[in-house]
């Protein structure tokens, strides 16, 4: 609702979005699901390159987030998980849209998205508006009960919190440290759209940090400021990003602050990753319900408190497609219009492109041999058909940051042409000291 | 049913297991799910250490069966998908067990697991058997209606067959070529059990491997030895694992040929892996009810065909399981017991752990250097707590590779102590040639 209060400054037009779902699906990025039976409303499956960059921009996040830190530790949670999990987190009575039923017609609408007449049959005669839970509900074991009622988490939050005793216990850590977690997330959302942008099925990026309440202010700050510069570092480009403050109305029911961080996307701004000072509201909530004590006991001070959450939380395929937006650029090479990918080297699907310039068999051998050395640390492609100018457009247009094109001298004097995407830069460069070269470029 | 024919000459005996379990909980690796609330059955979080175990043993598949092949290309499908899809794949018709209840006291059990009287009331006053289907179902949508049921995906297999099409076109691959996935996976088990070898919520490494009909048998034996070695090339011993043939009463409808890799469980063989010729029958299928054609067309020969599909399934809990199994071991260290898992270093949550000697700050300082270092590629752990002793034996027990201890003549010589797991050798190595020794250890 509040995400179209101002326009973006450098939006994108519709048709670079247009652009983006077009190369997705040609290019392999994006399909939608079992498309043929004619897909499902909003739901999408990552076709070969896709997944490899929905991949890369999760690894992105679990390098800063996990690997690169030494105050988070990571957790994987089932998504069908005990109920009462979602009785205590507030999720089964206010997890809710309003929903109205059409009397004439029998179709259902969102009580906040029509105007007081069916968007259908144009009939006034509707319900009163009633909450209906967006959580997806199923039973677990051989009989359709109440006893057998699970739902699919809407969040992974609540598993870092429900865990948070066990994992203080067997990792002997103290507040501020965190506890982060990538998986999917169920939405029953009425109204899902703009490609993979809102999605009933999404993959989160969660990292739920437990500080003593005195510092909660100071650290939602920081990682305010830490996530805010995470996509810049990234590839995204300032002006295309915004950190935009909640006010009281719009904060939830769990939050003291929480800000966003919002891309210019072509419908106007919208959510990347909310950061939200959840107070001590979640692991209090547990403890009630749970009878569970859920606390910090500090040995050098004698203090006893619950700790503050502060919680960076990001989609991830929405990420992806933002990063896909900032990186679509035309440009002219050689007198001909290119499409250009230009992705950061780590979030591009493939790293290095190897491209022997003929598919004789001497040729192929040696192509072969440095795609062996290659694909040891990096994610290769191997392409030998067609002119080399094609292949490097296919490659362009695909974000592949390196080409290494193996010719008719690497046989003679052991070494091959490095070709960089943005600049198209070629260097001549000895095949024994190629991984070397490649890992200055592209990192560890 | 067919599991425990024979028994294991090697099996575990159930105190392994049960170590296992113990350190499982008690390391972070496996806590029930939701714990404070009772858990729920047979459902399992992954903490800090399993998350990092788990990810590495996904790793390990990916980088085998994607990264280092040029013929096998990944996908990520949705979990939700259209119904249709489980109609064609016969899922709805014939994925199910027998069921029946009793009329006296109401309990629901599995016909063929009972022996025609009530186990909880004694009861012979039963049903008759009706099939329950193995699916669990959800509703898509505002209304619950048939129209809008969807199913959480019984395999990942399915989302590769309906995708086949578009990854053929898109990425212009031709047989022999694979499609590979990791993702969760649900099954409405009546016998869940056995820890986490059989849960209804999984995680599965799949790959459908595309070939001309007359080279699937030769193509299956390939696949056969391919993934029999690869649990070993990651560390389990030969003698526990065997490679057993269906017979012809135990085929699925699909299959034409089906191995299972089995591994020697404390409870006798168990399958981590099947691996199945499954003919043309699912693209036939899909194509029958899409009304899609779905075929391969070989320019070359002018020749076009339905493709046949050979399928390594294998599940990655329960490989994270034998992995754990088979590493775990107790032995003597300087006169004491010690517990130690001899995991692959590619396996192990942590391939490093930096240790300095003191707390004191100019220790600490050099330390973080090195550990900023070792992080930049690895998963490191920092433990600066009680004595040196005894935190090798912390990463001893979570079978953590290497261990580096930065001293007071680090200060002055610029080197480290690198000590190794299994042996406990230790050698003293300048920090400028650290990461260069790790990655010969360990890899890139």
């Amino acid at each position: 609702m509040s995400l179209e209060t101002t326009e973006p400054e450098h939006a994108f037009s519709g048709d670079r979005f247009d652009a983006i779902v077009n190369l997705c699906k040609r290019r392999g990025f994006v399909f939608p699901s079992a498309e043929i039976y004619g897909g499902i409303r909003s739901t999408y499956d990552y076709g070969p390159l896709g997944a490899l960059m929905l991949r890369n921009v999760k690894e992105a996040w679990w390098r800063s987030m996990v690997q690169q830190r030494d105050d988070v530790v990571p957790l994987d949670a089932a998504i069908l998980t005990n109920p009462k999990v979602w009785e205590a987190s507030g999720h089964l009575a206010t997890f809710t849209d309003p929903l109205v039923d059409c009397r004439n017609c029998k179709e259902r609408w969102r009580a906040d998205q029509i105007e007081g007449v069916c968007p259908n049959c144009g009939s006034a005669d509707l319900t009163e508006a009633r909450p209906f839970n967006l959580m997806f509900k199923t039973f677990v074991g051989p009989l359709e009960e109440d006893a057998s009622v699970a739902y699919l988490r809407p969040e992974t939050a609540q598993g870092m919190f429900v865990n948070f005793a066990n994992v203080l216990t067997t990792m002997r850590k103290k507040p501020p440290f965190g506890i982060a977690q990538i998986g999917r997330s169920f939405r029953n959302e009425i109204t899902p759209g703009n490609f993979v942008f809102r999605t009933r099925e999404f993959e989160q990026m969660e990292m739920e940090f437990f500080v003593p309440p005195p510092d909660a202010p100071r650290w939602h700050e920081y990682w305010c400021q830490e996530r805010f510069s995470w996509y810049q570092r990234y590839g995204i480009s300032p002006e295309l990003l915004r950190l935009r403050v909640h006010d009281a109305e719009e904060l939830s029911h769990y939050s003291a602050a929480t800000s966003d961080v919002e891309f210019a996307f072509p419908w106007g701004w919208g959510e990347l990753e909310g950061i939200a000072n959840r107070t001590d509201f979640d692991l209090n909530a547990h403890a009630r319900h749970s009878g569970v004590r859920i606390e910090y006991f500090d040995q050098a001070s004698g203090e006893r408190y619950v700790p503050y959450v502060i919680e960076p939380a990001a989609g991830a395929t929405r990420t992806m497609m933002a990063f896909l937006l900032a990186a679509y650029d035309e440009d002219e090479v050689g007198g001909d219009r290119r499409v250009v990918l230009r992705l950061h080297p780590r979030l591009a699907p493939y790293q290095v492109a190897i491209l022997p310039l003929s598919k004789k068999e001497h040729l192929s051998g040696l192509a072969r041999e440095v795609l062996a050395m290659c694909r040891e640390r990096y994610m290769c492609d191997f392409d030998d058909t067609q002119s080399i100018g094609r292949r490097y457009r296919r490659q362009d247009e695909i974000g592949t940051p390196l080409c290494v094109t193996v010719d008719f001298d690497s046989l003679e004097d052991q070494a091959v042409t490095l070709r960089e995407r943005d600049s198209t830069q070629q260097i001549r460069i000895p095949i024994s000291a190629l991984v070397e070269e490649l890992t200055r470029r592209i990192g560890a």
